[in-house]
């Protein structure tokens, strides 16, 4: 089955608004074995969009859409795919009571121009919305389908979770895509591709190698009759790569390196504090980004002066003798907030995030350490002169390498 | 001058990596009187993107792509264009040296796939790219432009913003059009609308309404013969609605929160100390996204445990008698930061995260503080139960906030 996605507004064109929809839908497609051609934006124009849909099913089975579906007259996807097949919509009364039921639940009369949002065309049936006033369309028609859901992710990813993708299962036929992800850290990317070079430049299953902030990625795709079979072809190189890698594979799919963390920290019952300079509170976000961290972190210092590294038990000598951008530094930052609040684990971060040198050391240049009550684990980094780089890829190896201490794969 | 944008490559349609380069090129269209008509995302297939070229120029006079110009066989732009104009690619001995030094630079000898980045057609220019390997293409063949851009969003900015924005400036003789973003935050969408209703639904300068993370964004947009005729259509508009809405407008355009709290304490030479929970090192992490904060930002405490909020002098009796979450301990948080660090205000934030209610209280509840020496400004906040949704809400009220006490406009 071979797919378009459109995701309709003018607002996106004039770059109010940016599209997120598409890539949220692209990831979801391959696994049931649908191929996306393309993907279009298209405003709010009722010719433009009814020439889309006649041209996109020229080549394709399915038409996804996102957004104009609302009550105002700039929402024009159900008019265009209406003229696309010359069908012409109807109020349906028991659409319109439940769109006035919605209203009368705020303590307020439905908007006149809402009744839009009751209409329906022969060829299309509701899907209904349970988070909004804009229902769906499941359009068949041809041996084509169309189907138009809301714009705000909020309403369509449950719509597509609960309703669209259980209905797509059913319709296809051909064979299916899984991916698998493999995340490893520690390697550069020339190292990664040449130890597991023999299994690139094959057909099914494919293997990309990524660059990203948290380290370098190897994706598999594999395409088979069904999920099981594509599973079975995925299998045997992915244990192969996890060996060849062993303790640089630190995660998988869409793994982070804060949950990877967390759910490390909690299996083994162990606390988590921080102090960072360079990094500027990207660590702590990023740790309490998982709801259960409270549990296993007991909080993060961002000290972005002197006084601040003092006040939380980082001995000015250190600083005084190393610098405050050292190797020792980090380790006393470490120690320091890990006593003060007695965790298991301080993680200790300091930096030069620019834009100016600190202590005759240059943008970039960063050294964490992991400090156990009986061991240090200390790292220096060299990351490109840009803040939000140093932001990430700092904390991410950090975390990272928490995992692999956790594991008990580094000293 | 109507416009369509090309991101190309079949990675951003299997959902492994999200295309901005679109929504970053529209953005900048309007104020060039270019008007975009729609974006296709085109995986690395010759036949589509030969056929993108050949139906997109039936309507647009310019196209804009970006991707496709790395080294590999999968990279077809070049290629696509010389199909769709039939003209045949041919190899230029200077750009090939070029490619020759920048990789004998890196002491490296060029790859043979690499030849294909010398290639150009009698109808374009190349458009060097001084950050990496792809030049871009300029492309005028009967009265229509083609521009061909690399895809990664380091390499396109500069040379979007050095080459290509400045040419297409002297091509374009249609109207322009130009826009303003006024920031307002503390009165709700319905109470702002009612405010300013007189200035909607007018065409030209048309006013649209936006709820967003950090506030109501108000944003004009005017159309005219040039720059100076477009400004003067929105300047009484901006000056009604921003003395109407006053002390509720923070910022214009592409200010953050935390710009331009900066900006406030680096004119007035004060400085900030912060200690959180609930928005877990959002604040701090915001803070420390400005270059220059270190220059008055003295450090962040993300407290996510009692301890914690002791050990920075947070009275026991006062998280005991009112409970951590409540507005007595983000005014004690606030002044203990304040006078531990020795800065001129302390912002203290408290509050539920989730997934659980804490002391009673439910999930969106949140109190922060701004403490100076002598004043304290108070406010309770509920927001939707989800994680980033506090962080980001209730970081960017508070620097708001504090922007208007540095402004006098609160007590």
């Amino acid at each position: 089955m071979k797919a378009e996605i459109f995701s309709i507004g003018t607002e996106l064109l004039m770059g109010e608004l940016t599209d997120t929809n598409s890539a949220w839908l692209a990831t979801r497609l391959p696994a049931l074995g649908i191929e996306l051609l393309g993907v279009s934006i298209i405003g709010d124009s009722l010719a433009m969009l009814t020439e889309g849909f006649t041209r996109a099913w020229q080549r394709a089975d399915l038409v996804l859409t996102t957004g104009g579906l609302g009550p105002t007259q700039d929402d024009l996807t159900r008019e265009a795919i209406s003229a696309a097949l010359q069908e012409t919509p109807t109020v349906q009364e028991e659409a319109l009571k439940e769109l006035e039921r919605y209203f009368q639940q705020r303590g307020r009369s439905m908007p006149a121009p809402n009744i839009k949002q009751a209409y329906l065309i022969p060829s299309a049936q509701f899907l209904p919305n349970r988070l909004g006033t804009a229902p769906g369309w499941w359009v068949e028609w041809h041996g084509k389908v169309i189907v138009a859901m809301p714009g705000p992710p909020a309403e369509m990813h449950p719509m597509w979770d609960e309703q669209v993708e259980p209905r797509l299962r059913q319709l296809v036929t051909g064979d299916v895509t899984i991916t698998r992800n493999i995340k490893t850290m520690g390697l550069s990317e020339a190292a990664v591709d040449e130890s597991i070079a023999e299994f690139f430049g094959r057909e099914n299953p494919y293997l990309g190698i990524y660059s990203k902030a948290d380290g370098i990625h190897l994706r598999m795709i594999a395409r088979a009759r069904d999920v099981a079979m594509a599973q079975a072809m995925i299998k045997p190189v992915e244990e192969a790569i996890v060996t060849r890698l062993a303790s640089y594979v630190w995660g998988y799919d869409d793994d982070t390196p804060e949950q990877a963390a967390g759910k490390l920290l909690t299996e083994r019952g162990l606390t988590l504090a921080t102090m960072e300079n360079c990094t500027g509170g990207y660590l702590v976000n990023s740790i309490t980004e998982v709801p259960d961290s409270a549990a296993y972190f007991k909080g993060g210092v961002v000290a972005y002066s002197q006084e601040m590294h003092l006040a939380n038990g980082v001995p000015l000598e250190v600083m005084q003798q190393h610098g405050t951008v050292s190797q020792a530094s980090a380790t006393a930052m470490a120690q320091a907030i890990r006593a003060q609040l007695g965790a298991d684990f301080g993680i200790g971060v300091t930096g030069v995030p620019g834009p100016l040198a600190v202590e005759g050391k240059s943008v970039g240049l960063a050294y964490f350490s992991i400090a156990s009550a009986s061991t240090v684990h200390a790292q220096e980094m060299r990351v490109p002169p840009r803040r939000i780089t140093m932001k990430r890829r700092v904390s991410n190896t950090a975390l990272i390498e928490l995992c692999k201490l956790l594991r008990g794969e580094t000293r």
